[in-house]
C-alpha cells in the first residue's frame, strides 16, 4: 500500500509537470498504457486540468475513465464539454453507464445529455429511468446478445460478430421467441464447443435462473454471486426479456448494500458518497437522528439511577463499577447481533432459526458471562481492594458485581441476537438493531440487576 | 423472502416423501433441473439422506453440488464415498475447488484426496498449497487457455476447442513466450471479431494489469472489482504466468473478508464458518479475548470515578447522566471510526488525508455537538426538572451536563476517526479500533471532562 501511494504521488507530480510545461505528447504517452480507473483515480487530484487531460485521450478511452469518476467531476466535465464532445462520450458509453450517470445529474445536465443521444439510446435510458430505486430494472442494461432457437450456430456467431461490438457481453447470449419470451441461453463457450451446423433450440441450456425487473437489486447480486454466473437475464411480469444484470454491476451493488448495513449498523443514515466527497452538514444531518433519539431514551437509565440514588450513597462504591458493567453488557450484546445481522443478510439464519439461536446464545453467555465473573473477582480483590487500598471493596460488592456481569451478560446476548431475527420478521432492515441500539437497551437492564442484587446482598 | 422459505419447505417435504417412499426416479426428475447451489442448499438440512441423494445425479452436476457444500457435509460425503466414486468427483471438479476442499479436510482425508487425483492434479494441488493464506497464489487455479503470439486467430480457435473444456474460463486468453512470461492477453470477444488470419501478437491487448501470486487476496479481489475484469493473471516474481483469478472467486473473498472485517469490528476474533455451524465453544473462544480486555481497561472509570466520589455525594444526581453521556460519546465516536475504517477499506482515505479528516470530523462533531446539547438541555429543564419534580436538575447542573456533551462528543469523533488511519499506518487491522474499543476510551475521557466541568461551574 505504502508502495502503491509513493507511485501515485510521483505521477500526480509528472502529470502536473506535462501540463505547466503544455508537453501534451508526453502527456498521452504517459496516460495511454493506464487503465480507466486509475486515470480517474488520478483525475479526483487534479481539479481544473481534468478536462484539458480529458481531450488527448482517444474517444474510446476518454468514455472509460467518463464513466469511473465521481458524480461530480462528471458534471464538471459535461458542463465544460462542446455539444459534439458530449455526443462523442455519449456514443461510446454502455446504456447502463448512461443511466447512472443521468441519474445522479441535476436536470439541466440531464435534458442535456438526452438532448445528444440518439432517439434509440433516448428510449431505453427513458425506459430504465422509470423502474425504481435499488430495483433490479434499474441496474440492468438492454444491450444484450438475443438468439433465435432455429438459428444454427454459424447463423449464431455472425449475429455475434455483427452486433457484439456494441453489446456489454457477448460471453452469455440469450434466445427468445417472437414475442421475446426467454426460453433458453448458451454461453460463448457451448457455441464456440458446438458444430458450425448445430441448432440452437438442441443445444441451449433450458432451466433458466432469471430475476424480475421489480426485484430488489441486493437480492439481484446475491444470487449472481450464489451460482457464480457473469450475467443474470432479467424479465417482465410476462416473462419476456427485458435486460441483463451483469457480474461487474452486481459486485458494485454489494459493495455499496454492505456499506450500507456497516453505516447502518453504526447508527448512521446511509448515503451513497464517498467519505470525503460529502459535506460536513451532509454527515450532521446523516449523523444527528440517531444520536438524538439514542440520547433521549437513555433518559430511563436516568430515571433507575435516580430511584436509585439512596442506595448509591449507601453503598457509593457501586458507581464506580457502573460504566464497566454497562460497557460490557454493551459489548456482548454487539456481539451477537452483529454475528446475526450478518448471518441474515448472508441468508446463513431464517426467522425459523430464532429458536436454535436464543439456545445457542443462551450457552455462549454462560460460558462468556461466568469466565468473565471469575477474572472480574479475582481483578476486584487484588487491583481494587489490595493494590488501591479500597476497604469498601468488599468480597461481597464483588459478588454483587460479579453476579451482575452474568446476568448482563445473558441478557445483552438474548437481546442482542433476537432484535435483529424479529426486527427481519416484521419488515424493518435488521443493521439497525445494531450496536447503539442494543447498548441503549442494555444500559437500563444491566442497572435493574446491579439494584437487584444490590438489595438483595448488601441489604440496601 | 417469506415466498421463498415456503417454498423451501415444500421442495423439502417432497424430496424427504420420494427418499422415504423410494420414488427415485421421480426424486432424480425433480433435482435435475435445479441449479447446484439449492441443491447444495437442501443438502443442507437433509443430513443421512444425502449420500442416497448425491447417488441420483449424473456426475458432472453432483461435481457441481458437491463443490457447493459446507465442508462438513463434503467430509461426510467423502467418508461415503467409494474409491471410484471419488475418483469420479475428483475429475470433474476445477482444480482451484479441488484446492479450496484440501484445505478444510482433516490429514487423512487429505492423502486420500491426493491419491485418487491423477498426477497432473496432484501436482497442481500441490504447488498451489504451498502459497500462504489469504495470499493470491491460494485461490488462483491454473486452468487457463494461454496462446502463442504467433498464432493466426483461425489456429488460436483451435486450440480453445481442443483444451477449453478443462478451463474454468475461455473468456479471456493469455498470451506467454517460450519462458512462460505473460506478454498479452485476448477476450473471447476479441478474437471473434478479429479476422481468421490475423495475428495473435497484432491484436492482443499488451498494457496488462497482473496481480503477484504472495499478494493479500484481498487487494486482488478489489482489483478484480475495481478494473470489471472477469480474470485477473497471476504472475510469479520472474513475471512468468503461473494462474488466474477469476471473478466469482473474487466476490467470494469480498463477502469473507467483510464479514471479517463485521467481526472485527463487533469485538469478536474472525472464524469463515458460518454463524450455525460454529460450536457453543467456539463461539465462545472468539467472543471472550476481546470483551475481558475491555472488562479490565474500564478499570480507568473505576478508578476515575473513586476519585470523584466526595463530588459525586457532595451533588448525587450527576451520577444520573452519566449513561446518558458515555452511551452519546460511544456512538458518536462508533460513527466516526465506521465511516473511517469503511472509508479506509474501501481506499477512499490514506493516511496523507488524516489532517483533513480530523478538520471535518471537527466541524461535524461541533454541529452535532451543539444540536444535542440543546436538545439535551429542554429535555432536563422540562422532563427531569418539571415533570419529574426534581428540584436537584437545576440550570446549573443542566449546563454542566451539556458542556460535557459538546466536548464528549468532540473527542469521540476525533479519536474514533483519527485511530483507525493511525492503526492502518502502522500495520494493524483498523476494523479492531471500532465501536467497542473507542467507547471504552471515550467513557474515561467524558468522566474526565464531565467532573472539569462540574468542579468548574459547581464549585464542588
Amino acid at each position: 500500500m505504502l508502495e502503491q501511494a509513493r507511485k501515485r504521488e510521483e505521477l500526480l507530480e509528472a502529470i502536473e509537470e506535462y501540463i505547466r510545461e503544455k508537453r501534451y505528447a508526453q502527456l498521452r504517452d504517459l496516460l495511454l498504457p493506464m487503465a480507466p480507473a486509475d486515470i480517474a483515480s488520478v483525475c479526483a487530484d487534479l481539479g481544473e486540468e481534468v478536462p484539458l487531460m480529458f481531450r488527448l485521450l482517444p474517444k474510446e478511452l476518454a468514455a472509460e475513465v467518463f464513466v469511473e469518476l465521481d458524480s461530480d467531476e462528471q458534471e464538471m466535465l459535461i458542463q465544460s464539454f462542446s455539444n459534439t464532445e458530449l455526443k462523442e462520450v455519449l456514443d461510446e458509453l454502455y446504456l447502463d453507464d448512461t443511466v447512472d450517470i443521468v441519474e445522479e445529474m441535476p436536470a439541466n445536465v440531464v435534458k442535456r445529455i438526452l438532448r445528444h443521444s440518439d432517439p434509440e439510446m433516448r428510449k431505453s435510458i427513458n425506459e430504465i429511468l422509470k423502474y425504481p430505486e435499488d430495483s433490479t430494472g434499474s441496474i440492468m442494461t438492454t444491450e444484450f446478445v438475443d438468439l433465435k432457437q432455429s438459428m444454427t450456430v454459424e447463423a449464431a456467431f455472425k449475429r455475434i460478430r455483427r452486433t457484439g461490438p456494441d453489446k456489454e457481453t457477448i460471453n452469455v447470449c440469450y434466445v427468445i421467441d417472437e414475442q421475446r419470451h426467454l426460453i433458453g441461453l448458451l454461453s460463448i463457450r457451448t457455441l464456440l464447443l458446438a458444430d458450425e451446423d448445430d441448432i440452437i433450440g438442441d443445444i441451449m441450456e433450458t432451466n433458466i435462473i432469471s430475476v424480475h425487473t421489480l426485484d430488489d437489486q441486493e437480492t439481484t447480486a446475491r444470487a449472481l454471486s450464489k451460482y457464480d454466473f457473469l450475467a443474470l437475464p432479467v424479465v417482465d411480469t410476462e416473462n419476456r426479456l427485458v435486460g441483463i444484470v451483469t457480474v461487474d454491476d452486481a459486485m458494485d451493488v454489494l459493495q455499496e448494500e454492505v456499506t450500507e448495513d456497516i453505516e447502518l449498523m453504526a447508527a448512521i443514515l446511509p448515503s451513497d458518497k464517498p467519505y470525503l466527497k460529502t459535506g460536513v452538514l451532509e454527515t450532521w444531518k446523516a449523523r444527528t437522528p440517531w444520536l438524538m433519539i439514542l440520547m433521549l431514551s437513555a433518559t430511563f437509565t436516568g430515571i433507575i439511577l435516580t430511584r436509585f440514588e439512596n442506595s448509591l450513597s449507601a453503598c457509593a462504591i457501586l458507581t464506580a463499577f457502573i460504566p464497566m458493567l454497562s460497557g460490557t453488557g454493551g459489548n456482548s450484546g454487539t456481539q451477537a447481533s452483529t454475528a446475526v445481522i450478518r448471518a441474515l443478510s448472508l441468508g446463513e439464519v431464517r426467522f425459523s432459526d430464532l429458536l436454535r439461536v436464543l439456545w445457542k446464545e443462551f450457552r455462549v453467555s454462560l460460558c462468556c458471562g461466568i469466565c468473565l465473573a471469575a477474572a472480574n473477582f479475582v481483578k476486584m480483590m487484588i487491583v481494587d481492594r489490595w493494590l488501591m487500598h479500597n476497604p469498601e471493596v468488599t468480597p461481597l460488592v464483588a459478588l454483587v458485581v460479579c453476579a451482575t456481569l452474568v446476568g448482563t451478560v445473558l441478557c445483552a446476548k438474548l437481546v442482542g441476537c433476537s432484535l435483529p431475527i424479529l426486527a427481519e420478521k416484521v419488515g424493518f432492515d435488521p443493521a439497525v438493531m445494531a450496536s447503539p441500539f442494543i447498548s441503549t437497551i442494555v444500559d437500563s437492564i444491566s442497572l435493574l440487576i446491579y439494584f437487584r442484587f444490590a438489595t438483595l446482598l448488601l441489604g440496601i
